[in-house]
């Protein structure tokens, strides 16, 4: 099975990290193939930043596609482009952050997210709420560190992602936290182990249900909301 | 005043059409200053319509407001790229289909939407439930008949509108209806006469809610997720 | 154009101040006709003070139609009587609380309200839902004065609405704030210089949507809920 | 004990039937006060109607109390002015809509709603959001009858009843029907018998209610929101 | 008249506690027939807990209504089994929680649920939104003390009950209190003189609003949902 | 990995049908261990039957994790018990009626779900409530047909979930539709090349999200709600 997985930013070094964390969760039949966003903007917080991620990130999708891949895991915690990308693909497509939740809404009762920045905080809930987990998550927090510093100044990022884990068990009653940045997801065993809180990574979760999708023999339904783009 | 409306998508024809109805409403010392998508799809119907059409869209608003416009329309009914356009625009920011809705909720206690194809349904539907009109929206309807057909086939058009448009009062109890695409806007008010019902274009009331907030002196806050996009 | 504005309660000082917010946002072609509560409370600060405001109010939107208006401004944060002023009017009809709202979902993805005594923030958070924006209101918020203090003791007022506000973006993480009374609407550009945060003024919006919806060639449908009163 | 129970409108004929509805199920030990609005509409059939029957309704609720009454009921559908009544009084105030959607969450997992008027179903769908019956309540339905007609027409009000609620059974699947008028009081069992239907009658359910919060020690809470008017 | 109140948890104090509340407000006709659950846990501190009651329970409800009950009261706050215990019985069966949260949306505009362990906190969470209140809720607090230990340590219990309540009347602005654990029935009048803030236990509560549905002559719907149970 | 499949019911044909899916889609390394319901109802069709077969499923869970169990698929369509099945359980444990509603919300903007007898339709509405779909869910249909009756009349069956789908098609606009009853899962396939429709089975999807869940290294929190029941 080969999956596809997008990074819809320009920086590289968060595509290797996501292929890592994927390829450490695969099955040993399935291959992943990683992309970076092309003409994107380095890092996506806010609006706009998704916007101009994802014109390029269809193409990538259907250029995918056509080379064989069988599911689509888009690698940015805000899922840019999430219903575009199912209208233009054939197989299915997964977000981390609508991934993330959905295990959340397995293994626990009440979940927080932690993300980067404050103004990221609306754009998450406004999907907690479209993912139809309101009543589930309590809070989504944020560490106020641009998402590229996580990379750069991972001793700080660590440091205070541990302390904002912790303020979600001890002040939301969070019984699991999601991890609200795919640019965490080399930290995530190692958040776990600091804190003894259930930490779930939106890419690791996404790519194991593309593939249970995948195994499930289901497709994107083509019938209306996500049938291919008419031509015109 | 300047207002700036914006057509996303790349049809000039549209664009005069939106030009003319806010032309026909705007205050006389209104400068209405109209604009075509670029590198836009002729149309937009579905989600990657609206992805592609936005990169440029954001571009013009910038270049619009530098040019003096104080507020800016986006003459979509998907309202595609809203978020963006707040974040990258100074000024208010009005997209058609919430300006309608908020007239419909002042003018009815219960409306429907008549918009054109089957697949736009559940993005306006995703739409009237962000805006917070679930309860006051009795239905989203269609009259299955492509955007540019509105134009080309207007006569058709104009009888499936009123035929939709009759079936929101009789069957939904529709106390109003709101036109679900920039194409009907010409047709506003021969449908009103057709129907008696109270037929609400988002164009229109766009264009004077965006003069109703630069009166105000109100301009889109900057505070966190509007703030203009971080540079990188 | 001619757009009344009743001030339910009894009080004229009050009157005065929506009339001189008005007439200083209002086109220059509109003429605003202020009028006071007859035999109406001092103030509405409860739910049963609402209700003794409306029935005189109902009959003063009447004449004030008869007499021309073409729209009704009800300036009391409590939007009392809202639905039934609708009922009895011809005309676009502005609730302040509702305008106030509306605007903010328009310029902020997150807002606050501030108020005057603590038994109003249930009333108001009624009216939140009531309007859509249980999603996108932070908290309402009180500064525990009674309305009528807040222009006798002004001064007061003033510092605790500065504080209040300062907590709303601080602690809730608000982008803008609702004045929650008719009674600070002067107090407005006071309160954006000095907190710098998007303060919005009921009063001034809703007159300027009055204004809009009017230009917009828009009237109250009489279709269903909102059709006359029945003779009886 | 004392329940006070008053119809909001001018009728008496209706006054005299909701008084007899609540003997008929009242403990030995009960007094019914009934009484009929002042200077109120014949009946309430609107937003308008509601708000001209409320200024008395209040008044006659303080002289009810003082003269010994420990509980309200407010016989009209509509629930007029019900968080006023409960302001104005210290026991506690039953609406017969509330106190019939409350009944019928207990008696069923789903039920639906037949009132008078098609004007007066929006008002109905807004009380079942507020009360939080929206996933519980099927549909709010309407005969398309005059409240007085139910008295003056009462064979084909019944008849139309009975062909309503046995579509809310069939069409809606609903398990049990609220009446959705105090009008319609009498009818009650006919209706029970004729459709076999689940058929709740909101004036005996609230005083039942009202009993049992008055035998349970419970009075309103003055504590915030209900708390008595403010002396001005 | 027969109501029967099941204690679903096997601790015969509890249901004596529970019984003592019920006869301290049943009508003089009112026979309360008393049960403890039957190879159930000793408290019902969880969902596992929850699922051992039932069986037993739904078995105990069919012997009461074949010895005369006409209402079922489930003396537990978790409401266990209430949808499997209205669908064996033909009486109207009472869940402490919903009679709780109902006459807490009667006489409060906002109040807050105290309940004894973290764990328990969630459940209760997801009552409150199936019964309709998540608007009316403020909070439901807890004193993280297990159930059992409200009897064996009542002096510590009636300290953190009170602590707690306060808390609830400060920080959430509850306006009343609804007590979420059968087992705090007894410290209900102490609780309220100690606060000053409208106590509301659901036991109590349960069993008048168990009199008042019997006394309307109403019973569990079979129509569908609430069906006997098929035979197979 | 071995994956506990557990049918709830006492019917081992309906368990061998569901190893028979299981084991149609897991990986080769994974072992399905399957278990049919100890003293449980013939078939779960209602919340009584639910109720019966918990106890005895949560004693077979916690055997099958001592066995080695790594995660436990609960394979009845109401999802029952399972808060108490993940709160005895150590690895994920995965509803049927759960995971079909998040895949179809994965592959498609709007589903409708089709059952077997009317009088479950509100109890799954009550999941797809509590799953957060409400806005996704079309319709919970029917096909008026005991659960058993699927396996012993299954051409009957098969041509009324034919017709049943083909109208949630037509008349809802569903995109997808999930099988609502374990017993259905052989004729998925079948279903999805009758009517072109994307027909998803709750087993499958759950023995993958087991097999992803598990491969993602994540268990149940054990933080507070689902933590080990307490030992009295």
């Amino acid at each position: 099975m080969q999956v596809f997985i997008i990074n819809p930013n320009s920086t590289e070094s968060m595509t290797r990290m996501a292929l890592k964390s994927a390829q450490g969760v695969a099955d040993p039949g399935t291959v992943i193939l990683p992309a970076t966003g092309r003409d994107a903007p380095a890092s996506i917080e806010g609006f706009s930043d998704e916007a101009l991620s994802v014109p390029s990130m269809l193409a990538q999708i259907r250029e995918a596609e056509q080379a064989g891949a069988q599911a689509t895991v888009i690698a940015c915690f805000d899922d840019p482009g999430l219903d575009a990308a199912r209208e233009v693909a054939g197989g299915p497509v997964l977000g981390i952050c609508q991934s993330g939740i959905q295990a959340a809404m397995i293994l626990s009762k009440r979940f927080s997210i932690v993300t980067t920045l404050p103004r990221s905080v609306p754009a998450i809930e406004d999907l907690v709420q479209r993912y139809g987990a309101s009543g589930h998550c309590r809070r989504v927090r944020c560490i106020d560190l641009p998402v590229l510093s996580i990379e750069s100044e991972s001793q700080q990022a660590f440091s205070l992602l541990v302390a904002e884990i912790e303020r979600a068990r001890d002040e939301d009653g969070a019984e699991a936290v999601v991890l609200g940045c795919a640019g965490m997801s080399d930290l995530t065993d190692a958040l776990t182990r600091a804190t003894g809180v259930v930490v779930i990574d939106g890419v690791v979760v996404a790519v194991k249900m593309a593939e249970a999708l995948v195994g499930s023999g289901l497709r994107t339904s083509k019938a209306n909301a996500y049938a291919y783009p008419r031509v015109k």
